[in-house]
């Protein structure tokens, strides 16, 4: 009997710049070819994008490969149309020596980076991301996945990209409803990290939702700031992560209830409410600060209640299946005051007792 | 236009012991039980590590949810596998806390590596080989992956497993055939790292094939030692890696043209004689080197020349698209000496005309 201790020392830091602008889409390619001249390139998109003209922007008269995921949306977001995509790439005759350029929303960035993931052991990825979702979350942060036939995420690796593009001018082209779900997650990112960018976004919110570019050039780089310096110190979800969770416990159980007929952000603003009710139940909001938030909610016409059509037992059923739960029951994010999440003992996620929660979801129907 | 520079800490070293005796597998359950407590145990094996009666020996008494790839080898090393073990997974309610438990031949380990690396995003495995070529080979290095209906290795990632099991008895029901070709990866190891292993494998190859615990048991800690020490120097194979590649690239054409009729091991025999002819041809080897190699692979009792039926074309086809090739034509990696790689202008892997590999080929059919 013996034993052999093996260390292999990791791969280094992931360095990688976000480049933001508005009108910057094609000039991007260029780009590409200087700063990774000796890789073949594969564009990976969706009909959505193709058909609001993102990707003739992108890539005007220059030849490259191109994915297509049609249609488009979650539906698509499977196991399945990873496959595809790694099977097109093979057909194409690309090996290792491959850059793919994921352009669109968090659907295809999920896609892309997860082929990119598991293509012959890993190639490289540039996010483009075209909504206020994917440029406020889902470009930054390293997580891939899709589902399987049976559950969501249930394939995944962390895996960050080469480099991020964002051109606030895709957005002019999404719809109203996508546009302004998405913007709930700028507000969440300023509720867990930062006071006075919530006010700017209070402030700014008529320039926003009038898609002004300077204002949007100035949100997409708040919020990728923030962002960054979350997932920079805790890369894998050990603990500090957690608070970009805030208003998802709820948010995801209330989306996943209404079978998605509920925008991820729209869920997310009614979880938001609900992570606050909380806190105020348990004592430690401040009197008008649930107030606040709902103005700032507000501006972005997201509903703040739980539907009628939704049933309270199915939305417990969800929580305590939630996959962050230990012994079905997760613990909850909460803020300590607007721009800090609550943390005590070494944690930034706390236990709620049920009843609390049970009274909660209560509030949030009426 | 601004620019923001992300910078994403890595995880960290991966450190893991790997543990040799002779018929520890049933002690296995209770040091896992031990070590892992807080995560579900799943296993993944193969119908012929059954039918051995290993997987019995293994779990004992114990309830463990197990997958079986039916049918067992290289088959079964596809997409589709990896698919159905997420999907029984999932059907058992696994989530993040599982540990997978491998237990097979190189391609077990492949497989279920590769399920645990994408699996929720990464789940953790130990690897229990249970063959003479992934005793020595494929339970260290962290390289998992799987084909698609394609392509060989279309699918993969790097990912180092949590421990390592060797039980050379496992090595007992192993047919001759399969026995003698897995040994071929030790006498590789000996040659590009250390002459002094080179010797002992020939003074100790007729303990080795009775099949000797004691022998089998100092064999597979040197392959273990001797590989552990080339991926820790470059995990992601961006150069030293290359070394492990010794006969593997006149081999893997040898064994693809012979569409798997020669097992791994003996393409790999044919591939070191085919190095070596070629080290002659460059100049730098001793006039008896190429002897000293042969009767250490002779009393393996396996091929040292191409079969008559392979097409020499075929084989250059297939070199030509070697997946380390660059402009159409693969390094090669030579020795300097037993137990040292030739390493010129830092590199371990060198250009060879195609007129010396053309003539090298027609020696191999001789």
């Amino acid at each position: 009997m013996s034993q052999l201790n093996v260390n292999i020392p990791s791969a280094g830091a992931d360095r990688y710049t976000i480049h933001i602008g508005s009108g910057l889409l094609g000039s991007v390619p260029a780009q590409l070819e200087k700063d990774f001249s000796g890789l073949s390139k594969f564009v990976v998109t969706d009909s959505n994008v193709v058909a609001a003209g993102h990707l003739a922007r992108l890539l005007g008269k220059a030849q490259v490969g191109t994915y297509i995921i049609d249609p488009p949306g979650e539906g698509s977001k499977h196991i399945d149309t990873v496959v595809s995509i790694i099977e097109a790439m093979e057909k194409a005759s690309l090996g290792r020596d491959t850059l793919i350029i994921a352009l669109g929303g968090g659907t295809v960035g999920d896609i892309a980076g997860f082929a990119a993931a598991i293509f012959k052991r890993g190639v490289k990825v540039a996010q483009i991301p075209t909504t206020t979702v994917s440029q406020a979350d889902s470009s930054v942060g390293g997580k891939t996945g899709v589902d399987s036939t049976i559950s969501k995420n249930a394939y995944g690796a962390f895996r960050q990209p080469q480099v991020v593009y964002i051109d606030v001018e895709t957005l002019k082209t999404l719809d109203d409803r996508q546009y302004r779900s998405g913007l709930v997650e700028s507000v969440k990112h300023a509720l867990i990290a930062d006071d006075e960018y919530f006010d700017y976004l209070k402030k700014n919110m008529p320039a926003i939702l009038d898609r002004d570019c300077d204002v949007l050039e100035q949100v997409a780089y708040t919020n990728c700031r923030i962002k960054a310096a979350v997932v920079a110190a805790d890369p894998t979800e050990q603990n500090k992560r957690r608070i970009l969770n805030f208003g998802h416990t709820i948010g995801h159980a209330v989306e996943s209830a209404s079978k998605f007929s509920l925008l991820h952000g729209e869920a997310v603003a009614i979880g938001i409410i609900g992570a606050e009710l909380i806190a105020q139940k348990m004592g430690f909001a401040a009197p008008d600060r649930l107030k606040r938030i709902q103005e700032a909610l507000s501006m972005l016409s997201v509903p703040l209640k739980i539907p009628k059509g939704l049933q309270k037992e199915d939305l417990f059923d969800i929580i305590k299946r939630d996959k962050k739960a230990v012994n079905q029951w997760p613990k909850f994010v909460l803020l300590d005051k607007i721009g800090h999440v609550y943390f005590k003992d070494g944690q930034w996620a706390h236990d709620v007792g049920q009843q609390i929660v049970d009274e909660t979801l209560d509030r949030l129907y009426l």
